[in-house]
């Protein structure tokens, strides 16, 4: 193995530092932020990652109230339920976890978080005010890769990068918040005739589509950044959508999965957290200010 | 000269007949499209762009009411001015002509107008639903843009595009426009190291600069469709960001300029004064159906 990894864990913990000490700066002013999670159903499917937030939420000091709904409960209601924590002064931020049942859904519920308690940055106000390079709240996993990127020793304009995978929530975004950076993007998904011509030429490739094995070493430029987003699960084991090995012999540097955007997906929704409350903080100094 | 003209002027009157038949379907129940262009200051720089629009809305049957309003009015007003248009229920789309003098932060005006009633596009929430492949009403020249490539017998799936300039309102959209079509997207900019090397190997180049002759001949791949978005005065003659002479000995197809994405754009805001007109009907009936 000739790459270096990019430890997500310590990036993590770096962020993790950051938010504690910003909630601390905001607790003094009565707007320490609180995150409310909502799970529709019995939640086993997501029981684990919540615990997980909720276990680095508070060891940061951000209140986290975690809620579950019926798997029954109608759109109506849930949007009732959206309504009234966009109108409580005392919830910052609002987590909608899936899946959810399928009668419901998620986009509507995404439409109903105000953007500014819209620390997933799944609304698409959030989204056009990425494109905007107006950075409020930006989709967690996508700002995590982005940040990762950035840890590394590399002039970020002019980059060439090429991000195979085009989601709303984690592709695309993450091609907007490069460009804003000045690189080169090039995005390529499963219509794109050749991926390796693409990624050959790349600085930096980013892969997100959810297929182990997806990105081998020889579609690689050597001493590219190979930033892995995928999670999946392959024989009891949690691995990314790059062949691991054959990509660490030609990467100058990878992340590691799991261990990589994971732990820094997880910092960036807190790091919302503490935006969001800023951005309540100020709306709300603005418009009781003296006039 | 080898290429085949991408004739604007008809593309544009065939959207024309079509939003006409459209009107006149809206008309019969009551939401003919109703535009309000906004002017602020003498408007000598965008009058003959106003008259040109009220001409060409007023033929397809939309109707179109032109304010001036004084260089000295304050944001706090305009946006008051918004409001009050966003709240008339006989106005369906709000045009904010340009340049505004230089208190007022065009975006902030952007972000009053109601998103149902942002007929230009531009709003942070029209941009995010581009970029959620849900496509309500999206900026004018971007989309404009597209339809000309779309008119052209090429499979768009898999499509090589280089688009060169990475504006929010013109290069940006028009990326994630063909990403959602299926194309592969490289956006370069003026951060980009060599702009040939991605322009030569593309299937279809879009060029949004405002740079007179950027693009030549050699950059590009013989056969390819060239969509030339840039208009620029020289010499006293309106031009494009292509050298047309030695692009037209390449190209398997270019557009002229003027008479190319200019004539589409104007029909493209028409079409979304009926999507929005449209947008307003179905929400207005969803919310006072029988409950």
């Amino acid at each position: 193995m000739t790459a270096t990894l990019i430890d997500g864990k310590s990036i993590a913990q770096a962020m993790r530092d950051e938010v504690a000490r910003d909630v601390a700066e905001l607790d003094r002013t009565g707007w320490a932020p609180k995150l409310v999670s909502i799970t529709v159903g019995d939640g086993a499917a997501s029981a684990l990652y919540v615990r997980n937030q909720q276990k680095q939420a508070e060891a940061t000091g951000v209140e986290f109230e975690q809620r579950t709904y019926p798997a029954e409960i109608s759109l109506e209601q849930l949007t009732g339920v959206l309504t009234g924590l966009n109108s409580d002064p005392r919830v910052h931020g609002i987590i909608i976890q899936r899946p959810l049942p399928a009668h419901i859904p998620v986009k509507a519920l995404q439409k109903a978080v105000h953007p500014f308690k819209d620390v997933e940055g799944m609304h698409p106000a959030s989204i056009g005010n990425i494109v905007y390079n107006d950075l409020a709240l930006g989709p967690c996993t996508a700002v995590a890769a982005v940040e990762m990127l950035k840890t590394l020793p590399l002039q970020v304009e002019g980059l060439d990068v090429v991000v195979i995978g085009h989601s709303e929530i984690v592709g695309k975004p993450i091609a907007f918040l490069m460009m804003g950076l000045g690189a080169t993007v090039t995005v390529c998904h499963h219509m794109t005739r050749q991926v390796a011509v693409h990624s050959r030429r790349a600085d930096a490739v980013f892969v997100a589509v959810g297929r182990p094995g997806l990105v081998t070493g020889e579609m690689l430029k050597p001493g590219a950044a190979l930033i892995d987003i995928g999670i999946n699960r392959v024989d009891g084991r949690t691995v990314g959508d790059a062949d691991f090995d054959s990509c660490a012999e030609v990467a100058g540097w990878i992340t590691p999965v799991p261990g990589g955007v994971g732990p820094v997906t997880v910092a960036t929704l807190l790091k919302n957290a503490v935006l969001a409350a800023r951005m309540q903080r100020d709306h709300y100094a603005a418009n009781y200010a003296a006039s």
